[in-house]
């Protein structure tokens, strides 16, 4: 080493799981000059052609978790499904887990979620958790409701994975006999929604706060198919979507991106699912705001400034790419101008998400029909409209 | 695997070197679901932290050069300083080398590119190729100009090196003697700069073109210390450089980005130096444009159809980072809104690019104060004004 070379030593985040986030984590990394190193259950999860490393190895596995965070300097998550005893253990050791385990509890355990937040007021559907289909709590709360109620469950659930919305009363007693199996069941009061939107914001490490500007979800086959900026919404629901996030935030205490969903309903915003990491209904932000949600959750993970969270475009429309029959077409989707093409390098299979187009624009009805033209391109299974 | 399951095989381009440029077009390549091979001659290299796979080993190393062609569907490069020959091989043997080595050669020999731009009547500075200090050819041409003449190596030069500016005609008799014993040399008229002008081309497979705005180029201490879109030029100077610009890509025949550096003086535009490659003047693409100038030179090189190239702001300012006396604070620059910072995690050393900042707005100047804030918090060593 010459003598006027002195290496820096480069920031290093590892994050538990492989996925697209902790791809489009690494992808933020590279820019920054951050190592990412990526715990991947498979040598070819989408995050391992794009992190600085990957450590094969499950999200529960102590070995591999150990490995991981004795490699670097913050260790973060791009899934809920890890063991929070042994980030506990790894928290009393002394390493930087963000956001905490706690917090990933609170959002992640939907029974504890839902309890938390509505002791503390936010609203949130009417719910119950019970223990089973045949005790009493289950009649007891049917009996208030016009038709059978949702049925979730509190742990492990996601992409609509682990929710049943039942027919009739007997199949939500099946249902909750079936999820009772492998978690606690959560109960919840089937809504006439008028609309669903996310509000993302970002917790730095020493608490400043920032948020995304609140979008709107579409959601298909119970995943999320498009998201919408602006929202179209009412000035006063998005000022009560943000309010109410900012409180579920406030009750959560995750440092880095937290998401919030929510039902707009008749009788005002109510708080859906709730995830301590980057999120699907952010993904517009790598082109749409000036710093993206992957972006702001390293800067806050490594406990630096946090950036801008402004829009770049008057419109931004996002629309998954879900694999259908067969694979879509590349070049189709880049021969449509404007449109930017995100494929998270995963194998083709029908049903899965493969990858996200985001469009930008000054009008957002032009925006939605080009994204979803080039979503199209890309095979999407998912229908702009629903039928 | 299961029976639903399809793997696609993933597009795969090579990039010879592993600087920088491999960096970020990794970086893009991500996005799209495209695997980058870097060719890194140090494990270390920028672009290994990033490109799904690295293969150590020289730019002429002709094991490492087959070994990338072999894995990918495309190869193109980072810097010229290659064995075009070899590339030849390749190309003989059906490998798809895009920009092509005679694109490449055309380009990178200063003394060809002269003759042939001239013989085109594409406007250059009034030049002479010489074989040595001695010899009638430099007597001649230097009795005509006012001055010196600017000495370049016609091969191999790069950031400066390689061009020699003397004071007086007795240095500059030094300088061929010098820079003959590994190249010939060029030499040229001094000339009286109202400013400098960069246009970068992007030509797809099918020879679609598209080209950025014009931007201007500030240099300090023989490397580029800035850009500025937009130029702030005359709009017939802009129109002039753009037709230069296109005539000079027609004569080159390059595939993918095509980088000219133009002079702005009293008697019009002339070319200075011509890149077939993604460039230094083009990095505020990233944020500042639909389509960066990595994304386009990645689709025209795998053949795909070529993206926007429109900007996305009224304003971009593009500062670089070189390595001072001491490391910068990431930290500080991020506290700054609105500065887009890029690390390319090179080791520290002073008077190395480490990294640049790029800053959009509706202000050309507040933008620029504004990138210039950032480059000092991570420790350039260059000033804004020169002094």
């Amino acid at each position: 080493v010459p003598k006027d070379t002195q290496p820096r030593a480069p920031r290093a985040v590892g994050v538990i799981g492989g996925g697209q986030l902790a791809r489009m984590l690494a992808e933020a990394a590279s820019e920054l000059g951050v190592h990412l190193v990526a715990l991947c259950a498979n040598g070819d999860d989408a995050a391992a052609a794009t992190a600085t490393r990957t450590i094969v190895g499950g999200p529960s596995d102590p070995r591999a978790v150990r490995e991981l965070a004795g490699s670097v300097d913050a260790l973060t998550l791009d899934h809920e499904l890890v063991d929070l005893e042994l980030l506990d253990e790894l928290v009393a050791e002394g390493v930087a887990v963000r956001p905490s385990p706690a917090a990933v509890r609170f959002a992640a355990r939907k029974d504890h979620q839902r309890a938390a937040l509505s002791a503390a007021g936010v609203p949130v559907p009417r719910f119950a958790v019970v223990d089973g289909a045949d005790d009493g709590a289950f009649d007891a709360f049917c009996a208030g409701l016009d038709g059978p109620p949702v049925v979730k469950a509190a742990r492990g659930g996601y992409d609509g994975r682990g929710v049943v919305v039942p027919a009739t009363l007997e199949a939500a007693r099946d249902a909750v006999r079936e999820l009772r199996q492998f978690s606690p069941v959560v109960l919840e009061e089937r809504l006439d929604l008028l609309g669903e939107l996310s509000v993302l914001v970002v917790t730095g490490a020493d608490g400043q706060r920032r948020h995304w500007p609140v979008v709107r979800t579409i959601q298909r086959d119970s995943m999320c198919a498009e998201v919408l900026f602006p929202s179209g919404l009412a000035e006063d629901v998005e000022r009560d979507a943000l309010e109410v996030a900012e409180r579920v935030a406030d009750l959560v205490g995750a440092v880095g991106v937290l998401a919030v969903e929510l039902f707009v309903t008749a009788r005002g915003v109510l708080v859906n699912e709730v995830a301590t990491r980057p999120h699907n209904s952010g993904h517009w932000t790598i082109e749409g705001a000036v710093t993206s949600q992957f972006e702001n959750h390293l800067r806050a993970v490594l406990g630096l400034p946090l950036g801008s969270t402004e829009p770049t475009a008057a419109a931004a429309v996002m629309v998954n790419v879900v694999g259908s029959a067969r694979p879509g077409d590349l070049a189709a989707a880049l021969a449509l101008e404007g449109v930017h093409v995100h494929d998270y390098g995963k194998p083709w299979r029908p049903g899965r998400k493969l990858g996200h187009v985001t469009v930008l624009g000054g009008d957002p009805e032009r925006a939605r029909v080009r994204a979803w033209e080039g979503a199209e391109a890309l095979g999407t299974s998912l229908a702009k409209e629903p039928g």
